[in-house]
């Protein structure tokens, strides 16, 4: 029968400012998802890797296999699924960990049954695996079908943009040992928003994304300041302050707190830049342990391995 | 003593979502300023064309009088200077008319001093002249000096962007013969921000910057979408969603509220489409008379004639 593997990167959830709007998709982490098509209609899943051990097994409840199920629906495939998930990232780390296995199941069915990325397709089924946790947002799951750095316009009607990236910038991300969920992370922030933070919040976003396509760092440092979620939301995150302080003093281009949290990123020139970022962040958080992860910006998205 | 007349361009004050942040500068109507320097340390004014009888000839209310002396001050200059501002923009039009004389003077004194432009100290003494009437804000005065499609970044401290514009779109300004005063537009609207319309506004802001930097006309036809003030403003334009859709029905690729109106823009992909934008909304204003000036984007902002 018809198999796929697919690798998915990590992504830099609203890359500041971006709030449900902008994604990054990083490379060299992800998560892993294979699926083998089969006649008898039952899906099934396994999950190996980090967290695995919190990842359901149930198919109606796992994000990847969910998602798989919403492409292979759509494309009329009346057959199951065997599904394995190999998890890369951590659930809640603010690195797009469920929206990976989302992209994943759907990508790997997409490539299974057509032999291609139908993208659309993809995303769409995708959102249905993220609703499973953390509602319909698109700004993981965008960056890691398509790649780079991805502007969600509209989810419904579906409406995105795939913007230039100039230069082969760094990230660095560092993951402290403290649980964020998606859902208090987002309970935090406030339904209003006053209008000098959203003139402020437009403008830099606006200067981000012509800052990323001309490749301005200068500009990026500037522009990557974000006056809504990053205030509520350090107080989940100790040393917030003190991480974000060492990364831009280490070099960065930009610093704030990817998705939810809690994980830290930082934006640098170059994979060198991107490890003294890694290392200063990692020392500021003291006594708390954390991991570090370092790659470029992905310019591909979810791809057959 | 030294002189030097310049020419400042009209301006599409937000560009519909861009409130405070993006300006457009619209070629072909404006506000010419002339200075002359004197020994004598008194300052005077006078003022012809459009409105000129509500432009006072007072030099510490005049706004032109009032940038160009801030310009001369921070140059040290201790002379006096006569200035003329022969008005081509209506003053309470929304198309950058107050603004545009404050460039004027301010310009005209770094051409008459300095024989070239000084860009930020120019808009360092456009925003004293427009402070007079409508507070600290950049939308037009930015554009108006440094041409095209511009960004605020900040005002204290000033940080802009010279956006990228890769096709010579026009604009059709059509301005219906009501009064809407900048201050009443700007108390008419709210000073919080729902969650939802923060998150779109950002999406339209960021993909308009990319949809002028290249040349997606659908794309910006999409983003061009303002949730903030034109569902307010709106109410002090007659006719307001008659004019919007004679402008999309007749080819254009975004239509809002120029500024704080009552001028309504569309723009259009070139000089024809642009004319018959504008003749469909003039239409559209059934018995209320109009105005309509169409030019193409300005690639250039104040400068020596």
């Amino acid at each position: 029968m018809k198999s796929a593997t697919v690798f998915v990167p990590a992504s830099i959830g609203n890359v500041g400012p971006g709030f449900d709007v902008l994604g990054l998709a990083i490379d060299g982490i992800g998560d892993r998802v294979s699926i083998e098509l089969r006649e008898s209609p039952r899906d099934s899943v396994t999950v190996s890797g980090r967290d695995a051990e919190q990842v359901p097994t149930d198919a109606t409840r796992n994000v990847a296999a969910v998602a798989a199920r919403a492409f292979l629906d759509v494309a009329k495939y009346e057959g199951g699924a065997a599904i394995h998930v190999e998890k890369g990232l951590a659930l809640s780390g603010g690195m797009g960990g469920s929206a990976a296995s989302s992209v994943g199941g759907a990508a790997a069915a997409s490539f299974a049954l057509f032999d291609e990325l139908r993208v659309d397709d993809v995303i769409r089924a995708a959102l249905a695996g993220e609703a499973l946790v953390s509602g319909r947002h698109l700004d993981n799951i965008l960056p890691q079908t398509i790649g780079g750095l991805a502007l969600t316009r509209s989810v419904d009607p579906l409406d995105y943009v795939a913007l230039p990236v100039r230069e082969s910038w760094w990230a660095a991300l560092v993951t402290p040992a403290v649980r964020v969920e998606t859902r208090s992370a987002r309970s935090i922030l406030s339904m209003q928003i006053e209008r000098a933070v959203f003139i402020e919040q437009m403008a830099n976003v606006a200067a981000m994304v012509h800052a990323f396509a001309t490749g301005d760092g200068a500009l990026l440092r500037r522009a990557l300041d974000d006056r809504y979620a990053e205030p509520a939301r350090k107080t989940l995150i100790p040393h917030f302050d003190d991480v974000k302080r060492a990364a831009l003093d280490a070099g960065s281009i930009g610093c704030s707190i990817s998705g939810s949290g809690p994980t830290v990123f930082a934006i640098a020139e170059n994979e060198a830049a991107a490890r003294r970022c890694g290392d200063a962040m990692a020392r500021a958080f003291g006594s708390i342990a954390s991991t570090t992860h370092c790659g470029p910006i992905a310019r591909e998205g979810a791809r057959r391995v």
